[in-house]
């Protein structure tokens, strides 16, 4: 396994350049996001995503968490890091400060939780879960249960998860079958069982937050019948210490490719008559608020993409840069070289470092959109951030994910034979990230969202003031002599007409042939992704320009970005055309197949 | 997990339209290969692979070989099946009729090793490589050696491996360092450390042949210094019985990914003073030889990769047919259906279903030439054809390798979160495929291999022949009335047309400039499968249509084939031209980025 670096550098440039740091301090309630401020937590973020979670990635994936008689145990050491994790404060970053949180902006945020990921993340997913739970009791939650969970929610005393699966409804929450039984005293009585619960139950904390989907007695069917409920391990008294257990168990943990740290448990509720649980907000509101929930974690889930993205990138370019064999290419004599100096062994190495870098750039774009989309004082602002920031959540999720498949995929390549040996440490990173395009939708629900909910709704006017942007950074391209500029700008230009192009068949298509549009939206969505990410390379090309231009000393670093945009150009974004083919025309050979030419050859 | 159901439609129908069967009987030697044997030997592979091997999939991945102070034992039932493989005669199918072998034809093997491979790839491997010592000793071996081991390779009494790899030659076989002294009998003592020797000890066979790459005293350095010995696990006596533990032991098996069940082997020749080996042919001509058995062997793995795309494929269909989730797209209301009615699921069972069976049309057009190159009365045919797999092999092996991945990241992601447990069993289609892209040489190497010697050598003549014959199925397609062969010959053309001026590049410059060559190989070889899969589609369509109107009555599977060639036209062949523009423009930027670059960011 090969050392976590923190990549501070790449980081700060993105907050530099790419997003505005200085006027995000001047949100309110973001004054005390200062660069000073926002350069401190990043580095003792790095050194404890460094020092303390990455090297339990590799042990933590070889034990797993151990089930026992409705008991889970963590990994040797997991509970001490938790314990170091809440003790420094790291779980109530983001979290409002008028539960103990620290409130720092969402931009901030998704770069630390970028490193816990990188470092470890079956490990980040549990402070992910309790932020989740954070924010849906604290919209939509009594006084009461806010004031009984979220300061311990908040500093992490307390962890939380989300009960929505059911055997018979994953994507599918309308199928949602628990049921709450209402009680006099204005508690419910949760039965059913849940399934794929990221941390159901574990050894970390002292006790667990279940947020659950459940349907009341009366409740109409469907989606619209849907209720959420606090549902905690052990209920809690009137003076807030620990009391009675409540009527949840975990009768099994899976056994999975990936994540073997994480516990994803089946849970019992009501075995014995009904856990107590406590409404949130309105019954048959419940989708509704989870909605809320989802998003965000969906674009946390994102950012597991990207982490893994990026420890796959570090864990390959240290062994190519070890790792020596043969010649140098076209010389069959002479002195042997690091695999790194292999032509095809430095493109699949771009590959993943262009790829990571237009991912990370992407979601601090967005993320910072989220914070304005919060907390500015003008409505318009405000609006305008949100539908940003709502188009690009499955995109960020969707793209971030498929993306880092591939990068963690030519991470094991890179390692060759070693590649395949789990000692190594690159096969985890594949196993790792192959969860992060299935949960919290899958990239195919995802690019329903997409191309439904966030395109052809609004007749595609976000999208397109999208396109307006990328146009924009294309022409302030086209003026620089700079021969990779120049190159960036072509493939740029070239990718947003094909964009613009799906966007057209998209907006045309949806209202008159729903399935046609459906037929592509997951190319539609890796379009996407492929030309946002390549907006947000050529922005940086266009800033790591400028700031040479201006005598910067940091060469090294901007000339490299500049290279670095130039490969995603030439790799990635000529792929575009491509991928708007099948969007626009694809549709046809997808839906013509019938139900019995898949059959009739699986009939023997 | 789903049933293995032996895909005997398809294959019957690549057998009667995509080769020709009946002139495959004409050949010396293939006079009993008539079409009634050939299906006999089909349907009863079929049988064999889904009645035996199948079952052990799954439980042989979760139990996997076991180390134990030198021995390796099998998973449960694996001793029994391998018995019942040899005593059925599978292991001597295509093996020399004068050493106890079949000798049926490579088309024939070819199909059934997919459906041992589509079952069980981790048992496969275990004949894949006794084949390739037999192929080794009886291309080189002398008399002797012949009659010893020949007869009990054949009939799979005893197994063989390939030692090659060693900790510092992976790849890059110049850097082998195992010793072989000559001893005044005629043999050598051998020592030194092998990795990475998939079945190099186990339980399934009473002797375990080696064969060894090693250096003798005063070889020669490189390549061109080593030689190839055989070594048995047990020496043999002279009246052919086994005799005495040869100084050769297995100190260690790999924890991998995947194929579980098949041992990968630390091997320790002569820590006890040298293990007996006998040279084969002669002197530091081993590497010669060993390609020989390479190409074979590097075929096989692109037969995995077909048998693994096939299973991931019917693992899908299976759970896309039972698993029901959700309305038909476009309503709300209204009955629940099964995913596989979802347009996103159709498009991933397309991708699946329709590069399988392209990867096995494109094997059995290359199996077939391999017959006749062998075999042919022509010295003028036999070259023409052994020119045309020499080509191909490293597209079987590279792009049905790469394939296969995708396909079997589909499979889990159609699964969605079942997709995650590996009791569904999609997952582990994902582990055991990620080894193929590696082992027999990466597909870097492959592409190396085909941009040099195939294709630069000859400047382009042999693939500029394909080329012919591909513009000559499209001129086909054109004549046609019906609209999907419309769009299969619109396809196939830009397809052909990147293609030749990807060649046109590669021919120019890798004599001028190597290394840019070399940057876009491997999407050089991506391309050329592509296209090359999209020709044996097309050609397919066409057959399908010629039967439909001569009034064939199995309308059913013709028209689904056609419209699965309509699917790849649409989906796959249309991203031909971006692939080539990396070939042709992507170099630069591979090859600007400095070691600097890559390396300063990395320092901290």
């Amino acid at each position: 396994m090969a050392d976590y670096v923190p990549p501070l550098p790449d980081m700060q440039f993105v907050l530099r350049e790419l997003v505005e740091l200085t006027s995000l301090a001047q949100l309110p309630g973001c004054e005390e996001a200062t660069p000073a401020l926002v350069d401190a937590i990043l580095d003792e973020a790095g050194k404890f995503a460094r020092g303390v979670l990455a090297p339990l990635n590799c042990s933590g994936d070889r034990q797993g968490a151990r089930w026992d008689s409705g008991a889970v145990r963590t990994a040797d050491g997991w509970r001490e890091a938790y314990g170091q994790f809440v003790a420094a404060g790291w779980n109530a970053l983001s979290c409002p400060m008028e539960h103990g949180g620290q409130g720092l902006p969402r931009l901030i945020s998704t770069l630390v939780e970028e490193m816990w990921n990188g470092a470890n993340v079956a490990f980040a997913l549990c402070p992910m879960l309790t932020r989740g739970a954070i924010e849906a009791i604290d919209l939509h939650g009594s006084a009461t249960l806010k004031q009984i969970y979220l300061p311990r929610l908040v500093s992490g005393e307390w962890t939380g998860t989300m009960n929505l699966t059911e055997p018979q409804a994953g994507s599918d929450l309308a199928a949602i079958r628990a049921r709450a039984e209402p009680r006099a005293d204005g508690s419910y009585r949760i039965s059913g069982q849940k399934t794929f619960i990221t941390y159901g139950e574990h050894d970390l904390a002292d006790n667990i937050v279940h947020l659950v989907l459940a349907r009341t007695p009366d409740a109409p069917e469907g989606v619209k019948g849907i209720s959420l409920f606090v549902v905690p391990k052990f209920l809690v008294n009137a003076d807030g210490s620990i009391g009675s257990r409540n009527d949840v168990r975990c009768i099994s943990i899976e056994r999975k490719l990936g994540i073997h740290a994480s516990p994803t448990c089946v849970m019992a509720f009501g075995d014995g008559g009904g856990a107590v649980g406590y409404l949130i907000g309105e019954e048959n509101q419940g989708l509704a608020y989870m909605f809320i929930m989802m998003n965000t974690a969906r674009f946390s889930i994102g950012l597991e993409g990207l982490g893994l993205a990026e420890g796959a990138y570090q864990q390959a370019l240290a062994y190519a840069r070890q790792r020596v064999q043969g010649t140098a290419a076209g010389t069959r004599s002479g002195a042997k070289v690091a695999i790194l100096r292999h032509p095809d062994i430095r493109r699949m190495l771009l590959l993943m470092k262009s790829q990571s870098e237009a991912m990370r750039a992407l979601a601090c774009v967005v993320a910072a959109s989220m914070d304005v989309a919060q907390r500015h004082p003008e409505p318009e602002t405000r609006r305008r951030h949100q539908a940003f920031v709502d188009l690009m959540i499955p995109v960020v999720k969707g793209w971030n994910t498929e993306t880092a498949n591939e990068i963690a995929s030519l991470g094991v390549q890179i390692h060759g034979g070693m590649g395949y040996i789990e000692e190594a440490g690159a096969a985890q990173f594949l196993r790792d990230a192959r969860i992060t395009t299935i949960y919290e939708g899958t990239t195919g629900i995802q690019a329903i969202d997409l191309v439904g909910r966030k395109v052809a709704r609004d007749q595609g006017r976000t999208i397109r003031a999208v396109l307006d942007e990328i146009r924009a950074i294309e022409r302030q391209l086209r003026g620089h002599d700079e021969p990779a500029l120049g190159a960036i700008a072509h493939a740029l230009g070239a990718g947003v007409s094909a964009l613009a192009q799906a966007v057209d068949f998209i907006v045309t298509t949806f209202g008159t042939d729903v399935r046609a549009a459906l037929a592509g939206a997951v190319p539609f969505l890796k379009l996407f992704g492929t030309v946002a990410g390549g907006w947000q390379m050529a922005r940086a090309a266009l800033a790591a320009q400028r700031r040479i231009d201006q005598g910067d000393s940091d060469t090294a670093f901007l000339r490299a970005k500049i290279a670095s945009a130039h490969f995603y150009a030439d790799h990635l974004l000529t792929q575009a055309p491509g991928l708007a083919r099948i969007v626009c025309a694809g549709a046809p050979a997808v839906l013509q197949f019938t139900d019995d030419q898949f059959i009739g050859a699986a009939r023997q």
